[in-house]
């Protein structure tokens, strides 16, 4: 059985932590905070395993060079409020806030605003961006395209990426935010269902004889991930890698698939400027009556409150920000001896 | 049991009769023959259940005033590459493809083009429009609100809207086109699926224990289908149902569903003008590549290919071409009566 103590560390903590790790990694001042900053706010989010859990492996992949420290993203093709950049394979999360502020700022002159990008690396969080969208008032769509791990609808090789998608936008002083992957659980969760000895609570992938199960160490075993809503999943896992790698010019799953690492993704951004609509000063009644005739659904569990994507998120945070971070005491001891 | 004898109908046949229909109710010639075309093609395509079999229904509902005939939708604000347009509670097929080709028009002058759409009708088949913009050239994304049949996750009531989300992109001479419902099965499969006395090959919703159930004739009664990926369709149909209705300054789904009959949803159309990527020279070998390696996928039953989302259509539409429609002897009674 693994280790999994917790210790709490402050959000100052882990964030001068991974500032000076970085700083000792030869990232310049502004972009050790930068990127310091996205991981230690995933971490205050609950996001651990695109936080604190991941910061040790982006390390590995920068001093491999397979991420690389200095370079940034160049703008390849406009064509009025769509733009093609080139991540030059940096950075993953600064070359997607960059990605971000981009397709607002278009959206800022155009209503709408797109950016296609090519060659970068993992965001790790596709709620980053919408968070980031949504707060400065924009509706926002995010893709990423990944390696391999979920099979084709009647296949039994894993062809199809997990492929996140995001959806997000302003509500209240903070954002609804939708972030999932195309596969049911992820490979974490199962993980972390395995180690604890539980089954899933819902089918989540395929066993060696092609049963759907939801046996973790039986799906980690075939490596055979279920695509949300069967076919419909594996079709929109489909898609959206069509569209980040036609539309950026960039790699596609299979080709990303076989280089091996996670490296050299594509990705969308998509902002609309919500301030510039006919009716914006409507807007915030008619979510808040969105949101209060959600709220009102019928709970089948009494003690459980209907949330919105996003409203745990904030939960966590200020849970987090109150009382420390969480973190597996394993994974602190790694960061203290990077 | 029902009747569920078939005839053979050629596309000239079914066109020319919905055309004579929508004549006498009074449509002009060019509009019965646009609407007609639709209905007609949806059915070509082996859409039965948007194409032929709801063609009386939408002849209730013009009939009813809850479709109104001559008018046209109207551009309420133009922000650049975005628009907003009201479509004046007419015909849903019409003002779809109206707002396909202005986001592809914005498309042409803007890189990307998008057009919100409130105060509108069923579009009934939403591949329409992929199919539409991808044969012209262009990547697509549309989304519908619709009236409630699903739960938000956890809750026993069911507040949330399919709510179909298309994506579309131009492959060789057809397109790839995904067409999906935030559930997982629609509530015309499950009657199907009760009146073959068949269960559903995987689960479809919730029966009242609030169990979940493959038994299609408990979720009729339950009216709680399951959303795709469990809690991720959940949020993902809020989410969609958020993005069209606050876009285009529409109706959303609790208040489409309280007015009873699905009628005034709002829509989101999204176009990008692929010929003028900078590496729009390189896309059908890259387009090829993603297909090819995606057929190599191995079936787990030998007898069945491994199909992308629209390529089924095409063989419906190359079988129903040659063949006629296949369309049930008591619809096609209706229509003749009609």
């Amino acid at each position: 059985m693994p280790d999994n103590t917790t210790t709490l560390i402050s959000p100052e903590e882990m964030q001068q932590r991974f500032t000076f790790i970085l700083g000792e990694l030869g990232f310049t001042k502004e972009r050790s905070q930068a990127i310091a900053e996205i991981f230690t706010n995933n971490s205050i989010d609950g996001i651990y395993t695109h936080g604190v859990n991941r910061f040790p492996r982006f390390v590995d992949y920068v001093r491999l060079g397979l991420v690389k420290r200095d370079v940034i993203p160049v703008l390849r093709h406009k064509m009025g409020a769509m733009e093609q950049w080139d991540g030059q394979q940096g950075v993953g999360v600064l070359n997607a806030i960059h990605a971000t502020e981009t397709a607002m700022q278009l959206a800022r002159q155009n209503g709408i605003g797109c950016v296609a990008l090519s060659n970068t690396n993992h965001w790790m969080r596709g709620g980053t961006y919408g968070w980031h969208a949504a707060k400065a008032g924009f509706a926002f769509i995010g893709i990423t395209n990944a390696t391999s791990g979920m099979p084709a609808w009647g296949a039994i090789d894993s062809r199809l990426g997990n492929n996140p998608f995001v959806m997000a936008l302003p509500y209240k002083e903070e954002a609804i935010v939708l972030d999932m992957a195309m596969s049911q659980y992820s490979y974490g969760a199962m993980e972390l269902a395995v180690y604890n000895h539980e089954k899933l609570a819902v089918p989540g992938g395929f066993n060696d004889k092609n049963e759907i199960t939801n046996d973790p160490s039986e799906i980690m075993a075939s490596k055979r991930a279920l695509p949300i809503g069967y076919w419909k999943g594996a079709g929109m896992s489909l898609l959206l890698d069509i569209f980040t790698s036609i539309l950026s010019g960039g790699l596609a799953v299979h080709e990303i698939t076989k280089a091996g690492a996670e490296r050299n993704v594509s990705q969308l951004f998509i902002a609309i400027d919500i301030s510039k609509l006919d009716n914006h000063s409507l807007i915030a009644k008619t979510l808040d009556d969105i949101i209060e005739q959600y709220h009102q659904s019928i709970p089948a569990d009494d003690s459980k409150k209907i949330t919105f994507p996003g409203e745990r998120v904030l939960q966590n945070r200020k849970k987090n920000l109150a009382n420390g971070i969480p973190v597996l005491k394993k994974v602190w001891d790694q960061i203290m001896e990077l």
